[in-house]
């Protein structure tokens, strides 16, 4: 029996297995990485990062002291980031004494990411730059049709503004939205579906291409919130309540920054 | 902070969170259970059970030395007993040697069962008795019925006998089944689909009242089989394909024993 030091955590109940690596001893194989994160037969999570100097990380040449996010999701393939994952990464370094202070960079494979504890405890994290198209695109779900924005977050986005006195509660996101021009997302892509509560205030769901609906998605609200300014001009600061709890996004120029809670809820051994 | 040292473990991939708590010192409370089995802020579990000794539960008039299994549901309501998760707690009580041999009694809210290690480590527990009814009942699914079987394993069962080369994996289980007579389960029940695949060899799958289609179900594996041997008069094991895994059930009268495996896959302390 192999014994694997594990913290839990989550952001916004977007939820990882954390595991220490220092040295980049451990090989992340795509099988373990399945059976740790089985709900029901391992110990369950939507995905997992481990924690590891950049320097034993093979193709980086940026600082080697940095902590590196070597990000999988639960199906074991790698992702280039995670805007919660990032936040509760961040956390685990603090809670662990990994970091000197709270403000520090960290190395993704997207790059490095300034990281800073914010007021309340919450996580501001850099997420990069937003791009929203002007082409036209549509969204469809049963028998509904919106139209839609188009934001390139790093991964592809479809923003859907429902009506203002409209009830996103009562969508149905069992079934996957489909989207006109099917040309506009030739790899799919993840539909939010954005109403507006009042000036910076947004309430949004999201279903997210090859999952289905989640209770929170980081790049998600980064998109409708650069949406949401595109349409409204509106400037400040916007809080964005998902299901899974609620975030807030600020923009300087395209680049922007997501503040959030994030926390770790345990740790253990697991044993395979 | 508080830390609560458990164990996590499945059988047939129903799972459970384990708490040691030899003196009865820690209270069970609703809000500590959902908190700890959300599959997303909290470790996650389909229930949570305490390892107290029986001494130490009120109501308990029995053998004050006998470990008891105190069960609870995510939900963190109270339940009498589970299959699944009384082999997962026996296998539990093995691994750290809280018993003294792999044959042994354990107290739990429907009385005392015996416990047995098997062939290849699976683990045999009493179940109880399965009474099957005479009364006809339907069961409807989508434009689909079935004559079924009404089966009492201490919660009501509808046993649905699909045809031997019908596709069991076809059916579409995310909604709710329902059935006739209404009154037969006036507190709903829970139903199986089942298939003969060969003399002594069944498969299963399960619509659990109130939760939906779940991968396992003990006594629903030992209502399949006690309807099973009045339609068919078949009298020796029967061996049950879940989606979850593999059990088997042998009677002895109307009493059931119930075998599969039980696996711990890791330990943890959960911070709240």
């Amino acid at each position: 029996m192999r014994r694997y030091s594990f913290h839990k955590g989550h952001g916004t109940k977007n939820d990882f297995i954390i595991l220490d690596d220092s040295y980049g001893m451990h090989e992340m194989q795509r099988e373990f990485i399945q059976v740790l994160t089985d709900r029901h037969s391992g110990i369950g999570a939507d995905g997992v990062i481990r924690v590891v100097r950049a320097g034993s990380v093979r193709d980086w040449d940026g600082d080697p002291h940095l902590w590196f996010m070597d990000y999988y999701n639960a199906d074991g393939s790698v992702a280039e980031m995670c805007g919660n994952g990032l936040r509760v990464f961040a956390r685990h370094l603090i809670n662990e004494q990994l970091v000197a202070s709270g403000s520090f960079d960290v190395a993704t494979r997207a790059g490095i990411k300034h990281v800073e504890i914010s007021r309340f405890g919450l996580i501001s994290t850099d997420i990069g730059a937003a791009t929203v198209s002007d082409e036209a695109v549509t969204v469809d779900l049963g028998d509904q049709s919106w139209d839609a924005t188009k934001v390139d977050v790093g991964n592809p986005h479809a923003v859907a503004f429902i009506a203002d006195d409209a009830d996103l509660d009562a969508l149905d996101l069992h079934g996957a939205p489909t989207w006109q021009p099917t040309s506009a997302f030739p790899e799919g892509v993840n539909v939010e579906f954005i109403r507006v509560d009042a000036p910076g205030r947004l309430s949004m769901r999201v279903f997210e291409r090859g999952v289905g609906e989640t209770m929170s998605c980081g790049t998600g609200v980064v998109a409708s919130v650069a949406a949401y300014r595109r349409r409204s001009g509106f400037d400040g600061p916007v809080e964005v309540a998902v299901p899974g709890g609620e975030l807030s996004v600020t923009f300087d120029g395209d680049q922007a920054r997501l503040t959030g809670p994030a926390v770790i809820v345990g740790r253990g051994e697991f044993w395979i």
